[in-house]
Order: C-alpha cells, then structure tokens, then sequence
C-alpha cells in the first residue's frame, strides 16, 4: 500500500473510532443526566429538573401527558411544588423524597442525537412526626419502585430530556409492607385547564399499578437473540 | 522522523486505542446485558433471561451447580417459574420480585473474550394479601441482599453469560426485618433427576448465609495495592 | 493538503482522542474505585479500605475531619472496626451493614488527575437477635441514606481516594420507620487525641441530620444551563 493509501486508510478508521467515542462520551453524559435529575428530585429542586428539559418534551406521569416547557413546569413547579414544599424550590424539613436512580440501559440512535434510557427508580418518601405541615394526601412513610423509559435528545451539543416516561410500578405503606397495601397514587381524571395541576392529555387506558403488574417495553431488543419483548396473553397460558 | 517511521507509528498507535475503545464499548454491553438479566427476572420473563446464557454454562444459586443451557433451563424455567408463576412466561397480579442490580465492576480479559463482574443485588419480593393464589414456601413480604460474581463470554461479538454465580447473602421478612428473621432459602439436598427441579451437582459445602455471614471472593486485585484479598482467620484476632 | 500536513493533522486528532480515551479509562476506574470502597465497608475490611486512600488524604464523617493516612486509619481501624468487630478485619455473624453505592456522577479536571464524583449510600444495618454480642450504641436495625461528594486523585498512573466526604442525611430504625426517628448519630465533640477515636478537627458547625434537611452542594454545575446551584433561604419563599 502506498503512502496516500495508508494516509487515506488512517483517516477513515480514526473517523471511525471518533464517532465511538463520541458514543462512549455520549452515554456517559446521558447516565450523568438521569442522574442529576434523581440529585433534584430528591430535594425539591424543580427548577433544576425542569431546566433539564428540551423546550419540546413531554412527562408521563400516571395516566397524564404534560407537553412542553410549560406542561412540564406545571407538573414539577405547580403541582409537586406547591404541593410539597408550599412553593419553597429545596428541601423542607420532616419532609424525605429520596429518589435513587440505578440500572441504567442506555442506546443511541446512529444519528448521535437521539438517545433512550432504561432505568430503575427506589424511592423512600415520608413525613416526619415533628413536621408542623403534613403533606395532603401523602402517605407517612412509603417505598415505591418504578421504571423510567426516557428519550434524550442533543441539541447544540448538550443532551437534554425530550421524554420523560416515569412508570410508577408499586407503592408500599411501611411498615405495613406492599403485601398489605395498594399504590396509593390514583389515575387523573381532569386535564388542564380544567384541573389547574391537571395534565394536557390522558393516556386511553390508565397504566396498571400494583397489585396487578405489567411488563414497561423495553426500549431494546435482547442483547443476545435480538428480538424485541412481545407480551404473551396471560390467558395464553 | 520520515513520512514512513511517521504513519507506522500513527497506524500502531490507532491499533492500541482500537482495543481501549472496544474494552470501553464491552464494559457498557456487559453492564447493560447483567442489568437486562435484572429487569427480565423481575417480571418472570425466564424464557428471556435463559436466552441471555451462552450454550456452555453455569448457574451458581444456593449450593447448588446447574450446568449448560438445560440445567440453567430447568432452574428458571422449571423451578421458579413453575413455582412463581405456575408457567406463565411473564409477571401476574399480586407477585412483586423486583431485583435490583447496581455497583457493578467489571474487568476484562486481555484477550477480550472473557469478562467478570461483580454486582451487588438487592430485592423485594412478596406476595400481596389480594392474590387468589400464594406461592409456597415464599414468604409474604421480605428483603433479600445478594452479590453476584459473574464470567461473561463473547462469541461471534456478542456477549453472553457463562457463568452466573449468585451469592444470596441475607433474607428478612418484612416488618420484621434482618435482626429477627433467617434466610429462609435452605441449602439443597437432592440433584436432577431424582430432584425434577434440582441441579446437576452439589457443592460440597452450602454457602453460608444470615445470620452467618461471609466474604465472597473478589475477581479483582484491589484497586491500589494490586493484593488479592486473602480470608483472615477469625481465630487469629 | 499534502501528505506532511495529512500527518500533522492525523497525529493532532489522535493525540485529541487519546486523550478522551483515556478520560473515558479514567472514569471507569473511579467508578470501580467507589464501588469497591463500599464492598470492603460491607464486611469490615477496613484494611482494605484505608489502602484505597492516597497518602494525602481526608475523611469528613459526621461534623469530624479526619486527616492523612493516620487520621483516616484512627476513624476505620480504630473507631470502626474496634466497635463493630472487636478488632477483627474481616465480617462478624450477626452483624450487617451493608452499603450499597449508586448514581455516580463523576468529572475529571483537565489536567487528568484530580476527579471529583456524587454518589449515594443506601445502607442496611443491625445486629441479629442471635448474635452473642450487640454493638454498644447500635440500633438493632436501621436503615441509611446519604450522599458522596468525593475527591480523587491519579498519583503514578492510580487513582485513589484524596477526599471521602460522606454526608450521612438521615437514619431509620426498622420497623419504625423514618417518620418516627431521628438520625441516630450525634456529632462528635471531642477530637483526637482527647477522644483516642476522636478526628483531629471539627466542622465549625455540624451538617445537619433527619429530620432536618439539606442540600449536599454538587461539584457540577447544571447539565444544562451551565450555572452552579446557589442555595435560596427559605425566608425568601
């Protein structure tokens, strides 16, 4: 091989090798992202966890869609703020949310800019005794899990959350114990503006929580057959 | 130094960071395969989880060895789902068995086909009090921790489990909790065939589990001093 | 562009990814360097614990500083490992404490060795009724929550531990729950060598705990805004 050939060759494998990079980076950025966002849930901080949102993206929360910047700051700043913290962005006392975020399974599409999350979510949430203000509705102490489903999307660069699909699984009262209690977290019936917290849209079918169960999609195939999950009937059977 | 000496050492030099970057993008597809294996055993999805196996295999559970595709078969899609879910491939009402997998560290071979990770597994599982069918021996609610210490494999560039060595380290029911409760998983006695669901072989000895309590053994020199981590006798303090 | 300036170019580009390359490397090993922290902490190995440290080293724990190798050895192998095991470096029966870490968010300076990462604790703890001996001032079984704000540093091609601050946030004893306990932990009044187990110096004030909360200031700036986070006194709201 010649040396224009060489040269030519080198060029290409380190184009190559630049866009795994670029992936590697990117997955790294994205894991760090989902993460910070469980950091400022955990403490109120729903300034931040909006901001790390695109101006087009979408939450599902329960059976709600929130679209856009202002649907999305309605769920964190309106609702969950006012609700939580009486409008305070941080953590108030006698008041725990702890939000850990872990399991992550990350793909990006070959364009570099569009990128979707598999994740798990622990939460540890209550109200101390001493605390002067109960939270409404809230129970004392509980444990929920959850799976996270998120698309990111890189906009100048910078990896922001497009969509936003929490899939609140099971809620458990301590120390009662999830064998003897029920997600405590009801489907919305009213959109906004009707509901001034409410969500643009509703889901046709209110995702199901715990006792009964559900598989969330998988974003991906099976890293070893390569097909994509198909629910089998449970009447199947 | 000539154009000749120059593209030489260029091409010598891409090579090397050729393998980091491959040794970079196998620890991403090795995490993501042990954390599917997570999401895929909690909801009884053990058709999937089996296919995640290489065909020469091991499955390390309790003191007992399952070996190859039909031992590890017979472990998850006989035992346990038989038992959890009397066959169905997926998740039913009432049963949570959620398996959380996180602090993973992983290494690989300099060969780039063999893998090991350590991870550590921390479950809730139970059945809730609505459930029109309890699962027996299972309790109704309780707390389990685990490490595993897993050999992965790659073949034809994708990998696969080759050994998955679960250490179940403590069980607690729950409200109890760990300091009043056992493991209530006890070592098993018989092998396949004469146990239909058992496995191929028994280790001889049952791995110690709450209220004892043990090391299990770290693939990895530790990260400093580059020592492998030797037991010291507990009669020797 | 000729083949002289095709080299250039090739070689700067390489040198550029090299050096992502080995940020990427860098990023694992811190990872694994945590992780590995907090298995060695699940079974006393406080040895091994305080070899992952540099020489010049910190460890802030409670309202105490804990300083160089000698002051991080009095905090684990003295105050620690004398309470808990009575000297013995290694898991006792009937004694749990595990400490699962997850959701590192890790930065590397540019200068490639000084790396700062948040982590979170989730910890389970307690002594089994059976065991012979109770730890003195231990509580039975609590569970823990708290996050890592950590600094690394990279010394003859090894990263190892240069500042551990653990910021305990808050405890509960099980079954009663968090809304009905405090954090369990005092701080600390006395310092080394007044109090033998004692730090050698205290926080001019001593970091909030359950169910007071705070925010742990993160060493990253917001994902995507690019602003630190700044605390808003909560008169203000």
């Amino acid at each position: 091989m010649n040396q224009d050939s060489q040269i030519t060759a080198l060029q290409q494998e380190l184009a190559t090798l630049k866009r795994q990079v670029t992936a590697l980076e990117d997955i790294n950025a994205i894991r760090h992202l989902q993460y910070a966002y469980g950091y400022y849930i955990d403490k109120c901080l729903y300034d931040e966890a909006v901001d790390l949102f695109a101006d087009e993206c979408e939450t599902y929360f329960l059976n709600g869609i929130y679209k856009g910047k202002e649907g999305v700051r309605r769920l964190y700043c309106t609702w969950f703020r006012e609700h939580f913290t009486e409008g305070y962005n941080g953590p108030i006392d006698g008041f725990l949310l702890d939000h850990l975020i872990m399991q992550d399974i990350i793909h990006i599409d070959e364009d570099g800019t569009t990128a979707r999350i598999r994740a798990r979510c622990f939460m540890q949430g209550g109200v101390h005794r001493s605390a002067p203000r109960k939270v409404p509705n809230f129970p004392e102490q509980n444990l929920e899990g959850g799976i996270y489903e998120n698309i990111f999307v890189k906009e100048d660069g910078i990896w922001k959350i497009k969509v936003l699909n929490y899939n609140m699984l099971w809620q458990a009262d301590m120390p009662e114990g999830w064998a003897h209690t029920e997600a405590h977290l009801m489907p919305l019936t009213r959109t906004f503006p009707e509901d001034p917290r409410g969500p643009d849209a509703l889901l046709d079918h209110a995702p199901e929580t715990w006792p009964r169960t559900r598989v969330v999609p998988f974003h991906y195939a099976h890293p070893v057959t390569g097909k994509m999950w198909q629910p089998v009937p449970r009447e199947k059977v």
